[in-house]
């Protein structure tokens, strides 16, 4: 297994000598025609990773254009150019004390990038996914670990990513797909020298082993693991007053979306003790109460939530509000637990995320135990605030105390459907990622496959054309402090 | 100790919750204001400073000039404000399926910073250097772990920085400074729950160990350690011909700049046999022996300095070129070595840095043997190439090599004396640093302190300044796609 790993990643460099110089217009054209193999492999794609997901084949419809209108997003992104960042500051060669050089920087791809699909986006994040696309475009070569959970959704893409290399002849090891469920592969392939940086999304468990496996090498590199997290929402109280039942429905729906089955799912609600908390409890009880329960996505999934579940709900002080009743086999059961913000804090195991369709309301005496609660939980992706502009106003620090909770705040509206845009932040600190600094959905996620490197008094000619003085790509720029294209 | 430690980064923590909302114009007042101290300590500080180092009084005249102009840089940057990269992405009510929300990004500060300084730069890259320069400038508090190499001089910075916090009124905290030299501190201060980053400037080993200590918290946090490297020069065989004595005068200065002491001293050169190099390898002896022997920084780093020197000029193969003779105590003897490539291939000691005014010429047999020697070396901060016109042309390829060797790519001339610019990159694959992807010298050092956060569809009163629609504070941004002020 070492010696085909080793050949792997080698033939992962060799293609990274090439791979890295390729011009963002081809780059473009590459991820087009990956985007165009996906979608011609039509509803077998869909239907094979229904099958192996136990989720409806309309949710992959939604999915696939999610992957392919990333990879597009991704290749227009590259081919336009500015995303390099290059900053020039040209030569004052009569500076005193000393003449000043011309310095040009801009970003380079880091090299062969090894990526760990998740399992609840067999399409959107994992083969063809976010940190695939986004490696791709970065000019870095990727060696996909197929997600065990679903090896023929995952070798069909494969077969999509390779047919597009062929059309665009280029270096068919620009990507490699490694099938086989042992861990041992990941951990080979993530000490390897010759890797540069990886991705991971799915669980803490696995993200940190990642990450400590990578900082145990001589040469330590950038591991971006994608653990999710609870997503706490706060309630206020004005906007519970006239829309309780507007917000019940939207979070019933962001609960038992995907069957609960997505990083963003709001694991956490937090209030201040009113009626109004309570009637908006029975509502969302309610609202979940008309969701039928669906199969999760395979048996470790199931068996964990179970018995996170269990864990939870049997817990001192902890309320059972409304729990469904699942009857077929690998069947989530919608659930919604109570208890008091004095109880919660004195049981850090109620901060955990629980990964299926549950959320658990904490009702706190006062404000200062909501906010004490809420700085509490660890790193979040998200962070939600209800409030009607009366209770914005009122409650006005509580927007200085999620800057320091979250990668995103959202404002009246659910966490989950993460938009892919420029703006996105789809990071937050441990245990939501192991580097806050960076993002996995959104453009700037091609950041994290790059460094900057300056060239020093480089003659004309043998610059790139991203810092040439005439910049023939018309991309945007800072030169000397002043931005400009 | 680590009752006190504990104080000092809840103290830390409590001025980052006012700090991380201070204007930057404020920031930059403040900025200013340090500089202003510092130059108010007068000729006390230089001469404290070279008492401390065995450097000249007039050295520090230039270092000071250095750290007051990188301390009103930073603060000219965060006034401008443009370097939080504002990305907007406006809200489509009607898209279909789903609306799009709206989505405004910016970068944070993330939470108090523990700097250890560098022995070979007591102002520049020390208490009040580039770390804490960029650090405070992001919104960062900064704790600094005074370098037990000069204590005085660290101390004077000190009180000029706790000077500047009064006369601005602000948190006295947003500064602290740690005495003692028990590398205990060091570890205690990494691995507070508190600390959201370090900046680490010296050996390989104490910045590796700094980023083993962060790495084995629960939760890990970005740790810049620059270490330094070889900083190779490849030789082309055109200018030999045509520039030796300038090449060899250059040079010579630069192995020598500083005792040798510079983390982008030029350890390492490359050549194919000829003539021609044999000449300048001539020419820069008799440069070197023109060269006054001068103390270095401390009893440590002379003991390093002359046991590396015992481990490389004794080993096989290594010839001698020119050794100064040093009489006084402390003296270091500026040495020039030479060795074949297939000697140098196979020893992997001799890629070492050795830290002082020592250069190790490697004669390739052929272009083939340069280029594998040049791509057997680690991680460099800087690479540099001398070459006509003509050279390069013939060379084209060794600019691609370049490339995936370092941080910074010189083109005739010495990599010493690094430019504080907008595109500067020190930094470079290790073991130069653990983090290639930052710099810790020039503008984009800021970035190592921020994080990204998203705000989606907040109201319109909650958005920080940086991210309101009107753009109060008229900086660059991103909006819709389009760059836009």
């Amino acid at each position: 297994m070492i010696n085909e790993l080793n050949k792997i990643m080698e033939q992962a460099y060799d293609a990274f000598l090439e791979y890295q110089l390729v011009s963002g217009a081809d780059k473009k054209g590459f991820l087009y025609a990956i985007a165009d193999e996906i979608e011609a492999l039509g509803d077998s794609l869909l239907e094979t990773a229904s099958e192996e997901t136990n989720l409806p084949v309309a949710r992959f419809a939604g999915e696939r254009m999610r992957t392919c209108g990333q990879l597009r997003a991704f290749g227009d992104l590259v081919a336009e150019g500015s995303w390099v960042e290059a900053v020039i500051d040209t030569a004052i060669p009569d500076r005193k004390p000393l003449p000043k050089p011309d310095m040009r920087k801009m970003t380079i791809p880091i090299g062969p990038i090894v990526v760990f699909g998740a399992s609840n986006f067999p399409l959107a994040y994992s083969t063809a996914g976010g940190d695939t696309a986004s490696a791709l475009a970065s000019g870095c070569p990727v060696i996909v670990k197929g997600h065990p959970s679903h090896p023929r959704t995952s070798k069909l893409v494969s077969s999509a990513i390779h047919n597009a290399l062929e059309k665009c002849r280029l270096n068919k090891n620009i990507f490699q797909h490694v099938e086989g469920d042992s861990f041992e592969i990941g951990k080979i392939l993530t000490q390897h020298p010759l890797t540069a940086g990886v991705g991971f999304t799915g669980s803490l468990n696995g993200g940190r082993a990642i990450y400590n496996y990578a900082q145990q090498r001589e040469v330590p590199i950038p591991v971006f693991s994608e653990m999710g997290s609870t997503n706490p929402v706060i309630l206020l109280k004005d906007t519970l007053n006239n829309n309780a039942p507007e917000i019940a429905k939207a979070f019933s729906g962001s609960i038992t979306m995907g069957v609960g089955q997505f990083c963003t799912n709001p694991g956490i609600m937090l209030g201040i003790k009113s009626s109004a908390l309570n009637h908006f409890t029975s509502l969302l009880a309610l609202e979940l109460s008309l969701t039928p329960s669906y199969k999760m996505l395979n048996g470790s999934i199931h068996h964990n939530y179970n018995a996170s579940l269990d864990k939870v709900l049997y817990d001192k002080g902890v309320e059972t509000v409304y729990h469904a009743h699942a009857t077929e086999e690998l069947q989530a059961s919608p659930v919604l637990a109570r208890v008091s913000g004095t109880t919660f804090l004195l049981n850090p195991d109620l901060h955990h995320e629980v990964f299926g369709p549950f959320s658990l309301i904490v009702v706190c005496d006062n404000k200062k135990q909501l906010v004490e609660v809420w700085q509490t939980l660890k790193g979040q992706l998200t962070t939600t605030i209800m409030g009607s502009n009366q209770d914005l106003e009122e409650h006005h620090d509580l927007i200085n105390i999620a800057r320091n909770i979250a990668g995103r705040i959202v404002f009246n509206g659910i966490p989950t459907g993460v938009e892919v845009s420029n703006a996105t932040v789809h990071g937050g600190q441990y245990p939501a990622t192991t580097d806050s600094r960076f993002t996995s959905v959104g453009m700037d996620a091609i950041k994290r496959w790059v460094r900057p490197i300056c060239w020093q008094d480089c003659p004309e000619q043998l610059l790139p054309p991203e810092l040439k003085s005439d910049n023939p790509l018309g991309i945007f720029r800072k030169v000397n402090g002043q931005y400009q294209r």
